[in-house]
């Protein structure tokens, strides 16, 4: 890794201070004179440190005075309620998600978006491009013949080997043969729910949840039970148990445990346990999808649902698309006793996944460099997390609310007075900014008044106008609410 | 295209004169000195010429004689019959096809195989492989940020361009934009039949049919009804019109036109034409599978069954994996009336495929290299065809037969005297010769009594052996079945 600018090691180790609570909101830094002796600075390099604190929203400059600490603007933002577990959750009907994530692509393909906060995605350039592209022509001069070669099915590669490799570290232990490579994460999801239920199920869901996950149970026949969700700690499982005693037929539950999508939620280890019990006990099947553990702020990795299985009842999947390869469509599945079902669909639904990818990612994963990029990445998305959720501070109107997950690349905002986040979309669209309203993380309309806001892209000083603009806008549209009140 | 050395030259002009009649089988071709007289050229060359010819079959030598126009072995074997269509096919049931194939799949790998005559795949040398790999790097120099760019869904390619551009020569006036990539032909097809069809439907297919439909139809719950197909001109059309009389729940038909998959079958235009209007007539969803097309002994190839769709009701799925990039999962799918409801399934089940992929081989398929590739790749498959044709004629017991497709990679073989190919498959698995057997092609047991063979791969001496060998099993079996009869 390259050694950053001497100003940015010094802003880093101000910024440990601040977050140790050695400065304090409101302390003034040391004045530049005071810096340049004490760290035998020039002047310029000690004009950058405050600078590049104050650009990334940690200091403020007061005339004259010096800079001070900041306190942090999404601190005053107020956190989300928890969400009622004691009643019974309502059956989930069918209420056709394609056709509303549909509705929102085809305004969208009406004009031409400038700033898009819908998706979740990160930008090209957090990801180890130069790297991977190396990679890949490496194993293409070493195999020449692998484009002209058929994958043999069930073959092992270096993703099916980093996979099982990197699971150690989770406290899951499978072999590479049990690590079964798909096209992103969307069909490992879509395979274990083919292998544990049939069309007319029901399947457990967290609410809310993404709507990629509701469009694959509906375009299988199949129905989402929408369980109470926490933006802290996950789906409950109080409310699951509760389901469960109420309906006969659900199949599976799928669970996003860390940074689960939109909420941003990280389930306690204690909850994962009792989740696997409780599934175990009513004979449903339990799916992982792990997508998003690798974007937690922490370099210990956080253990895997996966991890308490002992029956061969937990079915991870995962994908390296938020994570390393946006542009490759490379995701894995752990099936347990459902491993050999899913070998079957994969081979009939799309046979195995070509070798080349496969070799040229894997081959990166198990070097080094895999975990630097990671470190990196995390940190990246940590700055830009903390810029998009000071800017929805500062310029959101009051009674907006806000939950600052742990990691990822988005965050999940309640708009105030149950403001429709319809009416913020196609205002917004107008002016040709494009956010996810939360009508599309459930069948119900529970969360029609929440935004999801992608923040996988450097905030530069068009995004920073934008999330200005989204603010005004959001509270201009809460001025027209209670004007028509 | 390389020059042939001269002696090929000359070879494939004798070739042509034995094709055209001009030389016929017993003719003596011109000694070694008139050769290098009438041609100028050296003794070995006039050597290598004979033996060339010697060595594909074409001629033998006779002591002191010289050599002789070999009448083709393969023209001695008898044709097949063409199934009854006069009887009402059977209704299909659901017979476990994924559990025989996977018998078969586990059978062999208890053993190491030596020579693999049961997958319909051609050998790597016989595709492009150099110029893939350089499409490939260079689109990765052009476009550094490709593999950590997420693919936007709809965004068109060279791929989709290519394939949209081909089609017009087979009749097809498709846009880019009703081109969908796939992996593979296998996810065109599940694409396809979830579409037009629910589990527990009714979909008609060709009898026999490769077996990767089977196991589709019975992974997505569908049941298979299978209507007899002429080895010659494929799918009965009789046959299909009053099935579609007897029975209300078929909601599609699967064909394969050109070199139907086992039989090499080739439907005749005016086929065509009626299907389609058959389909419409009954509204039921017509999908054409065009895997093989290419591979068709033609340079002016065979109109897609979808040229006659007026109404939208033909499915047309492809794929390179036979005729340009079998280490690349690439198929695509047009889907008439269907294709918005496909491309959500898509969308739904794994997302849009890669563009490093598309963007490779579509880059390639804009070039005249394609076309040459396609002409170089039909001429030694011919061969190879002829080849194993002429080792099945001479060493397989009589009774055999064989139908002789006008293109690609693998023969229909009917067993003598009904004779089990799971007997003959158990026999030659000890000799870790693999062959498929008929039963794979069927959930009936019509088909029990045939073999495919597989004539992707070059003819060498270990694989003649082979052919030798399988022969004699199969006519060591038969006797067994005489003295126990």
């Amino acid at each position: 890794m390259d050694t950053p600018p001497l100003y940015r090691q010094l802003a880093a180790h101000y910024l440990d201070a601040i977050r140790a609570g050695a400065l304090q909101p409101g302390d003034k830094l040391p004045s530049l004179r005071s810096l340049m002796r004490q760290h035998n600075i020039s002047l310029s390099t000690a004009l950058q440190l405050c600078r590049n604190m104050e650009s990334e929203g940690w200091v403020e400059a007061r005339d004259r005075s010096g800079y001070f600490v900041k306190r942090p603007r999404r601190l005053a933002i107020a956190a989300m309620d928890e969400p009622a577990t004691d009643v019974a959750p309502d059956p989930a009907q069918y209420v056709g998600i394609h056709s509303k994530v549909s509705d929102f692509v085809a305004r969208r393909r009406q004009g031409e978006v400038r700033i898009d906060f819908s998706s979740a995605r990160g930008a090209p350039e957090l990801y180890p491009g130069e790297a991977l592209r190396a990679s890949m022509m490496r194993l293409l001069r070493q195999k020449p013949a692998l484009l002209t070669t058929a994958t043999p099915s069930r073959s092992l590669n270096p993703l099916r080997e980093a996979a099982a490799r990197r699971g150690l570290r989770v406290g899951m232990t499978l072999s590479p043969q049990e690590v079964l490579t798909t096209n992103g994460c969307i069909e490992a999801l879509n395979l274990a729910l083919r292998a544990v239920a049939q069309p007319g199920d029901t399947v457990a869901v967290e609410s809310p949840t993404f709507y990629g996950l509701l469009q694959v149970l509906e375009s299988l026949g199949m129905r989402a039970l929408e369980i109470p969700t926490s933006p802290q700690t996950g789906l409950s499982i109080e409310a699951l148990e509760m389901a469960l005693g109420a309906y006969d037929n659900i199949k599976a539950v799928v669970t996003v445990p860390h940074l689960q999508n939109p909420l941003g939620s990280v389930m306690p280890d204690a909850h994962k346990e009792r989740l696997v019990a409780l599934c175990e006990r009513h004979g449903i099947a339990l799916i992982e999808d792990d997508t998003y553990s690798e974007l937690l702020d922490t370099d210990t990795p956080p253990r895997a649902i996966k991890s308490w299985d002992r029956t061969g009842n937990v079915i991870h999947c995962a994908s390296l698309h938020k994570i390393l390869a946006p542009g490759m469509r490379l995701g894995w599945i752990s099936a347990g006793r459902w491993q050999s079902r899913v070998e079957m669909l994969k081979f009939t639904q799309s046979r195995s996944n070509e070798e080349l990818s496969q070799g040229a990612v894997g081959d990166y994963m198990n070097t080094g460099d895999y975990d630097r990029h990671l470190r990196r990445l995390r940190e990246r998305l940590r700055q830009q997390r903390e810029q998009t959720a000071d800017a929805i501070a500062a310029h959101f109107p009051a009674g907006t609310r806000l939950n600052y997950p742990p990691g990822g690349l988005q965050l999940w905002v309640e708009l105030p007075d149950r403001l429709s986040s319809m009416t913020v979309f196609d205002r917004a669209l107008r002016e040709r900014i494009f956010v996810a309203p939360g009508t599309l993380f459930s069948n119900s309309s529970r969360f029609d008044h929440y935004l999801r806001i992608n923040c996988g892209w450097p905030i530069t000083e068009p995004i920073q106008a934008a999330l200005r603009r989204l603010g005004e806008i959001v509270g201009e549209c809460a001025a027209v609410q209670r004007k028509a009140a």
